[in-house]
């Protein structure tokens, strides 16, 4: 394939992507082979469905995760946990692939029992996309209690330019989509070898099941 | 049924449960219907394996945490995160369950590298027992970050007498099967329903594994 056939197919990946994600329906998209060389199973949050909490537990198998914009995190007073702990096993955080994480508070909606149910998780989710398109702290206080079981994501301040991890690459696509700035990313684990799963069987997954499967390089050329 | 075959069958299963625990064995605890109605698939947490990891995101689909005890999470200095929190969706905890959450921190072990793989969970469950086994804050800050992607769940400081969630059931039969007190608990749920895995389906799974399933109610009677 010559290079221009290359960059050709990938545009076509990214449009695809902002398609499904403009239609709610999830998009794979893998980082990069240099960082944490990860596929995340991504769907805009306004559209996580019981069954949609299902496939990313039977199917991706990593933490389900809400990431928020800078934006809509600031409105909402969240934090950096790794800023809040005041714990040891917080003061070094001596990642490989990046210089911090985005971990932020964990969260249930106050409606949810357990909070860990496809009913439960799915609901948590939406609503934060309710809260991500309106951010107003005292709506969130009252709708949300902490600490629960979806975590929440928070994405450095100017997004790609700051940081090329799958919380910025998720809203970046969000905001193609014309979707609130919440975007749900699930890591994609290998049951054969106790690692990530591989790009080349993200991309077939996704071929079986009617998915888009994109590189956070594409994406990177496309929107940074 | 008669209510001495009754009791009788539930001094077998925790006598099975203790047994599968000294063993390495994962066991399925149900905690009562009046309370989470939840079942955990629940591992003594110096046996839990990258496959071990695997079963419980593919089979049980909650979130992987590891129960550690008061006096071990005293000796590590481990907070409740809700008391960490000075945030507004903290202030106000209005489980339908319970009191409080066990939640304490989330980690990795600084040999993960993302943290959430099966061989990297399994790596940080299983340096958790070892640190509980001897519990140390100077090497526990050493060989462990957070925020990370195992949730630690602290227990009540009487264990059963004060609480009876899955922490402190989980706990008491690592207790009796002489293994370090850290237990991994994980939610079993339901790809149909999207509610919590029913106790007779839970049962159903047990048998067909051959893992030992137990009623909280048996545990109790035992241990508390």
């Amino acid at each position: 394939m010559s290079r221009s056939e290359e960059t050709a197919v990938d545009a076509d990946s990214v449009a695809d992507a902002v398609a499904a994600f403009a239609r709610g329906e999830p998009v794979l998209i893998h980082d990069a082979a240099d960082r944490e060389g990860e596929t995340d199973l991504v769907y805009p949050a306004g559209a996580v469905s019981p069954d949609a909490v299902a496939r990313m537990r039977n199917d991706a198998g990593g933490l389900v995760c809400v990431a928020l914009s800078d934006r809509v995190a600031e409105a909402l007073e969240l934090p950096f946990m790794q800023e809040v702990l005041d714990h040891p096993t917080a003061a070094d955080h001596d990642l490989a692939y990046d210089e911090r994480s985005s971990f932020s508070l964990t969260v249930n909606h106050r409606d949810t029992f357990t909070g860990i149910t496809d009913d439960d998780r799915s609901l948590t989710i939406r609503e934060l996309a309710a809260v991500a398109a309106d951010p107003a702290p005292d709506a969130f206080s009252d709708a949300f209690r902490s600490p629960g079981h979806v975590h929440l994501l928070r994405a450095a301040p100017d997004g790609l330019a700051d940081r090329e991890g799958h919380t910025e690459l998720a809203l970046a696509l969000a905001a193609a989509a014309d979707q609130p700035e919440a975007a749900v990313v699930c890591e994609m684990l290998d049951d054969e070898t106790g690692a990530a799963l591989p790009p080349a069987a993200a991309r077939a997954y996704a071929d079986r099941e009617g998915l888009v499967y994109v590189e956070g390089a594409s994406l990177l050329e496309r929107f940074d």
